[in-house]
């Protein structure tokens, strides 16, 4: 087996063979396949594709890289929950108690964000104390008394898709369905979940913009955690607004913590109940009712305890960027367009984002918005507010918003999307 | 500019702008873009191509990434010559001094094969006391004292071109045109020549399988010369048979003294003077007379001078391989088939090429052909000699030639090739 004929194949169109697909990824995961035959690899793959035969072997292939957990010996079921990344995106937040509070089990391992997505991670390291990283044994522990870990996966899990991510992450080959798929679901049937709900946005803010290759994405996934044994379910879900009132780390605690007090704006709930539904669903939970963890209590209840298990403090006051900016509407009228990509990005170059793996990020940056699309608006009045501990970068920011985010007139036609476009099982 | 924008607008089926290209290359040369991120955009060009004005601009961003010689100081007009390599092609050998002996200057820059084709320097280097590499200022000595200089391209020249020419190799990206275009004419126009002919081969031993990808390959070279004031014309020749009657190192210099001498087979004759006319032509020698200059023994005596000039001895017995194997005809008729790729691939794997860049060839191996299509053979009479100093690797050679050594009957219907098959100018 040569590398060079591997490439050749899909470079000219071909089937991967399982036995290429074995070998590449094992050599490329020990460094006998360089970085750079892997990126020509990569982009062969992104232009010509992968058929569901491949891309299942090469799956395999990134799981049998490395090590799978084993949560058989916990008393509950576990369920599990990847969202593929959008603006305002905190929902993992408020949900992992949620659904431990419902009675599952769930192992959130999670990641840091780049480019104009957040990262769960991020967000809270943002709580004074909080640690991401657990050993697999305390990650147990936490899973076993708390129900709900949210934590950052161990270098023994898919090393494989680990290194290819972010190799395709610097060589311009991120956005490939039958990459994403198989980098997704190999860490999440390594982590050994029984179950798995999958978020895939749809949107200016996602990675797909339409809903025809979010829904190929989510197919191939389901297909995926099914044929590996986990039940597997997606909903399409709406990125092309930002969801909620906030983007940015602390700010986006903030709103957690609002909803589950049992406020927080109402697109944020609606999808944390509909995800924890299929989730409890999933993991054989059918008479869990999350809507009444939520109102009772038992849910916040479960989040003080997963903070304060990885040392967080719950109660502790969150942080606030150094300097604040407001835009305010220049008409009166409806507002007709908050762009999430638009946001995402401006939220980045204000700080709550980083462009390199190993740049910091501010824990206090990101935008608060004061209306969403479909709301009336007059002239003046607030309609982001903008957070930064560089104020130098202010004027990327606006850059960033400039013809994103519109008044309409009074009676501007206005659809409003559901959070919820599809279900895929 | 970043080079992930830069990979996205050739994977997104784009046209790269000037200043992508000049940054790209630039970047690359010093090291700010690493091997990974030129390998996948290699294979976006590799699978989306690019457009003639992209390919002026690669190529002329590749000439500026280093020096360019000067040969203008030489009393005599100079003519270089440039095949895509094939097998058996050993041309360059009785050409350089055959024009120089006409009255142009050839500075011959050459290269080592890899894979299946021979190299020059490599066919060189089996006359004992031989030298590849010269200073620029020693080479423009013996361009002025004999004529014809054929010896390894310096460091300085197109530099990019010979990071990325590694780069291709090892990634899968070999056989694209535009690549392939832009790394030939860098290098030549950088070596300063004021004209150039181009061997174009087509055929099984050939990059070029087919006539139509010869043809663009061609027309872009020759557009890509003329561009940079060069005078450059292309014969397309044919590659589906071997060159002459031996493939090998020592084996092909034999062959090349004895067309010096007078002598040779046809093929060997035919191609010389074609390539010898399109140069001198192109050089404003049009009243040279390069069979003349054969017959005569003015071409024989630049050649010896020339190998002298490099510290050879033109007199010295070459290398012969320690072991010989005889492959006979299996029955009397006419051999219709003699494929050029299998006969490389068998003399490479008997020792006469190399699989990386740092491996040795052998001097000795190779193979002797005692008949070429056409020619009536009879049962048991030799068809081919196998030299090699390694006959562990005899039935890895005989593997590559089985089914490409073909007798047919008596009167088998046989079309012969003419040697060249198109002129493009």
């Amino acid at each position: 087996m040569d590398v060079i004929s591997v490439i050749r194949t899909k470079r000219d169109r071909g089937e991967l063979s399982p036995a290429q697909i074995d070998w590449v990824i094992d050599a490329y995961t020990r460094g006998e396949v360089a970085h750079e035959q892997m990126s020509s690899l990569a982009m062969a793959i992104f232009l010509n594709g992968m058929n569901r035969t491949e891309i299942a072997r090469w799956t395999a292939a990134m799981i049998a890289s490395g090590e799978r957990m084993d949560f058989s010996s916990l008393p509950r079921p576990t369920a599990d929950k990847h969202s593929t990344g959008g603006v305002g995106d905190k929902i993992t937040l408020p949900l992992a108690p949620l659904v431990a509070a419902c009675g599952a089990a769930v192992p959130q391992l999670s990641g840091r964000g780049l480019g104009h997505t957040g990262g769960t991670l991020d967000k809270l390291e943002s709580i004074p104390g909080w640690r991401a990283t657990l050993s697999n044994a305390a990650m147990l522990d936490v899973l076993r008394d708390v129900g709900s870990v949210i934590c950052a996966a161990g270098d023994g899990l898919a090393p494989a898709d680990k290194k290819l991510y972010a190799l395709r992450d610097v060589t311009g080959t991120v956005e490939s369905i039958p990459l994403i798929a198989s980098s997704i679901m190999s860490k999440k049937i390594a982590e050994g979940t029984g179950s798995l709900v999958l978020d895939v946005k749809v949107g200016s803010g996602a990675f797909m913009k339409d809903l025809d290759n979010a829904r190929e994405l989510a197919s191939t996934m389901v297909e995926l955690g099914t044929d590996h044994g986990v039940k597997t379910v997606a909903l399409l879900t709406d990125m092309a607004t930002p969801l909620g009132l906030t983007a940015g780390n602390a700010l986006e605690v903030r709103e957690s913590v609002e909803v589950l007090a049992g406020g927080g704006p109402q697109d944020v709930i609606d999808l944390t109940l509909a995800l924890a539904r299929e989730m409890l669903d999933a993991a054989g939970l059918k008479d869990a009712d999350p809507a009444k963890a939520l109102a009772d209590g038992s849910a916040m209840d479960h989040w003080r305890r997963m903070i304060r298990a990885q040392g967080g403090d719950p109660d502790a006051t969150l942080p606030v960027a150094r300097e604040q900016h407001v835009v305010t509407a220049s008409s009166s009228g409806t507002l007709t367009t908050l762009d999430a990509y638009a946001v995402g990005l401006a939220a980045w170059r204000l700080g709550a984002g980083r462009a390199r793996k190993e740049d910091p990020v501010q824990a206090g940056a990101g935008i608060e918005m004061h209306a969403k699309p479909g709301d009336t608006v007059t002239a003046g009045q607030p309609l982001l507010t903008l957070h930064t501990d560089t104020p130098e970068k202010l004027p990327y920011a606006l850059e960033a918003l400039d013809g994103s985010v519109l008044v309409g007139p009074a009676d501007a036609a206005f659809a409003a999307t559901p959070v919820v476009l599809e279900r895929i099982a």
